[in-house]
């Protein structure tokens, strides 16, 4: 197994959500030496788009993911998507991650709500093209899957981008999906399905599950601290063809929210060697 | 679709478990008209196999399936199931349910978890053959694939029956499935992989899954207060063949473990035809 290459390490901003603003991040990033960042749209909105692209770019980093599109179930869907779209434009993303959506208040029809996800996919795939923005399906693990996102495994995104055209065989992908290790960890198929999503993973995301995990979203470990065998996951993206960033992505209500940020991307940076 | 036969409501004895023991169980179910039970060996050592043979069979109940085997983390994991399989055996129970286990103490690697997984059901079934003891390997939800189970898809339960031998054209099945729609749900590939268990479901288990759920194990919800298409799923595992009970099944900490066992029953029978 090749050993992680520190320079691919990029800051999920949620990982520090509850301490930095999107100015904090992306400085905290320089200051760091980390050279990815992907923000999320609430702080991009509190910072504005055109200060963000500018500090960005003067710090010189890559943006491996706009947080998030997605949640076909919202009834501004359509136009919430075009403007994610837009802002991932802006700030030359790697891919906007599409976080799908779960039931629909009030029902519990999980096909319907799946069909309707390809739907909705199809409708903005076009407009998402043509601004140069890939769209990357974001499975989220299965105890999300009423309230969150409806699509659940590896297998399934794949279908989707399937249904939709995208073969993984075009020079560029406009769909694809992000592998988030605690999404997918669990997987029986994961392997195998990495293998065959080739170069449509457009985005690696890392945390660790914690054994016992007391939330079921916001008790995310720091790399090394679970049980995920993380370099033999990103020995299988990579070996699949993905050549981009790893993303540190942790919800941590309890613990990573509450500490010195400066900490936090600190042992970020010495367990990603780890991983 | 169907409308679900109220003689085959069952009752898993961990739906009261903080209540009763499981002579007032199997008295319970007796007084409330249910035809079926299904013990936890805890509750039962606790009582003595003996009078609980004697005490469920006075009461002319079936025993849906004795919880549980597997566990093959443990130590004493052989012998264990050794007397789990003599257990259900005195029992007449219709199946061994096989909790599988999850990764060994201090371990990451699910691979190895899941290939020692079918080495010790091999090395158990053909005493469980001989013993007229069905195993059914209970898939459980991935939010539990590091501490109890490793085995967390239907399609992966049933590929292992394929691995053992067991492709459901025998007469009489020796091992198969539980399937539980709180572990199976959001499964993408639940309907076609409850066609191709065909047979090999030996146990049906029902409850609801709630939204939001506060607790990764013990939040379950009783049938209807969730968002599981409880008649669809009962329909497809009919319409594979399967025409035993339906057990219901409640882990509830804060909630059912809370009531009075007999409005528990009261209710379970209530809800159970709406499912």
């Amino acid at each position: 197994m090749t050993p992680a290459d520190p320079a691919l390490l990029s800051l999920n901003t949620a990982t520090v959500k509850s301490q930095w603003t999107l100015a904090q991040a992306i400085e905290g990033c320089a200051r760091h030496g980390l050279r990815g960042i992907a923000p999320w749209r609430d702080k991009l909105a509190e910072l504005g788009l055109k200060k963000a692209v500018s500090l960005i770019r003067s710090h010189d980093l890559s943006v491996t993911g706009l947080c998030r599109g997605g949640f076909f179930t919202a009834k501004d869907w359509l136009e919430d998507n075009r403007r994610a779209i837009e802002e991932a434009h802006a700030l030359e993303a790697d891919c906007l991650v599409l976080v799908v959506g779960g039931l629909p208040e009030g029902s519990k029809d999980l096909l319907r709500a799946r069909e309707r996800v390809q739907e909705c996919i199809s409708k903005i795939l076009p407009e998402a093209r043509a601004a140069g923005v890939p769209l990357a399906i974001e499975p989220l693990h299965p105890m999300q899957a009423a309230d969150r996102a409806c699509v659940n495994t590896l297998e399934q995104a794949l279908d989707l981008c399937d249904a939709l055209g995208e073969d993984g065989r075009s020079a560029r992908c406009a769909l694809g999906v992000a592998v988030d290790v605690y999404h997918v960890w669990w997987d029986p198929k994961l392997e195998q399905q990495i293998k065959r999503a080739g170069k449509r993973v457009l985005a690696y995301h890392i945390c660790d599950w914690l054994a016992p995990t007391r939330d079921l979203a916001y008790d995310r470990g720091m790399m090394g601290d679970g049980i995920i065998e993380l370099a033999k996951i990103r020995n299988w993206v990579e070996g699949a063809g993905y050549a981009g960033f790893h993303e540190v992505e942790i919800f941590s209500e309890r613990d990573w929210w509450q500490r010195d940020p400066d900490e936090v991307l600190r042992i970020c940076r010495e367990r990603h060697l780890l991983t």
